[in-house]
């Protein structure tokens, strides 16, 4: 690869992009330690400015990360199956896999927003739910849910310790799931987001917006999800 | 609403917030005309550069679209399924409502990059075809696909004026398709891409990355896909 001078890209974007197919195609794998700021920079001919700045880029976007003294590596990104975010229940890698972190667990009034979403009246109410999704220790989503009271009475903080929602609905209220529609949207990360997930401020984010129905056609569930990218990288298969 | 000047939250943010869960409640539908800047900024006791700030940023999204002379309106955001999006084939409605319009159709070398990804040696084949996927006349997305030559012989650009790959794959080439796998992933638009979808430098854009499976398990095809948001709310449906 050479880098072309006379391009109207920035020099830091055609190294960051010679440096991402290197990891996007396998040739370096996860864990593998990149050269050193210095080879770099005299191997591309561009001052070590430039590299470290194609570096920094790499490492907010979650393909690389520092360890300090020892250098840059190229990051272990988890493949993720939308489908199976979603619809996931019953699995018991999940809970160990994926621990969930409550913020809020509050009982209130719906307003009109969020009662316009689920179907209620504003004065209904609802289960307000703050968390924060992990994968290891760190942080990889941000999800606020909305359940009727109504259709899931006694709803304890401590029930979903240790139990997914849908596996609550089903196995404990009984209730039959028909199917979950997910709306797909991105945005940067405000300060609030920024701090829970540890990125940071405007990185770009995917927001997950489900709705969760019922066979009798109800809503009981709202979500949003707001996904980190830079420990995933999440994929569909739709079959032909 | 009232909108509260000692919250950390900017002004114009929670004055956009407002409008636009105005807009995504369906309180104001799709080509209904929003107050003047003058009586929005009375009626939240802001200036006019407020409110104007905020109505830029959702003109930007495509919430809202302006009129010279008419006003403000709000846009009719079409809701596309994503798994009808990846999977189409064989629908009419497709090529009268989604034509293409097509800027580069290539043959050439697979090079060390795409060959890896279609499992292909650096030096066979492939098509390399760029085009614009239309919604009415407005462009919606940047199509770059990339298809071996072996498995697909004698494609020509008129063929795929006016039918879609798919299609042509299963009933000219016979190939039987397995399954699609598509990745998700954004980007902040570039140069090219602004230019060519006719956005601002720098708005979110979603990437799709599309490979599809035939079932000799040969990949023939590899597309990456640039939506634009600001026109469609992209769903998913997942029974449950």
């Amino acid at each position: 690869m050479k880098i072309n001078k006379s391009l109207s890209l920035p020099l830091y974007q055609q190294v960051k992009r010679y440096l991402e197919e290197k990891i996007t195609l396998k040739e370096w794998e996860a864990g593998h330690r990149l050269p050193t700021e210095k080879e770099l920079s005299s191997q591309f001919n561009v001052s070590t400015i430039t590299i470290k700045r194609a570096i920094h880029d790499l490492v907010d976007e979650g393909f690389l990360y520092r360890q300090s003294g020892k250098g840059t590596f190229v990051t272990d990104k988890k493949e993720q199956n939308i489908s199976r975010l979603v619809s996931l229940r019953n699995e018991a890698w999940e809970d160990h896999n994926h621990p969930h972190r409550t913020l809020n667990f509050n009982r209130e009034k719906a307003g009109r927003k969020i009662g316009k979403l689920l179907g209620l009246s504003e004065k209904q109410e609802v289960y307000k739910i703050n968390r924060i999704k992990l994968q290891g220790d760190k942080p990889i989503a941000i999800e606020h849910s909305f359940i009727p009271t109504s259709l899931v009475p006694n709803l304890n903080p401590s029930d979903i310790e240790n139990e997914l929602l849908y596996n609550l609905f089903e196995e404990r209220y009984h209730v039959k799931l028909e199917k979950a529609k997910v709306y797909f949207n991105t945005t940067l990360a405000d300060e609030y987001e920024a701090n829970l997930l540890k990125i940071p401020l405007g990185e770009q984010l995917f927001v997950l917006e489900r709705y969760t129905l019922t066979e009798a056609k109800d809503v009981i569930e709202y979500s949003r999800f707001i996904l980190k990218q830079d420990q995933s990288r999440y994929f569909l298969e739709v079959p032909l």
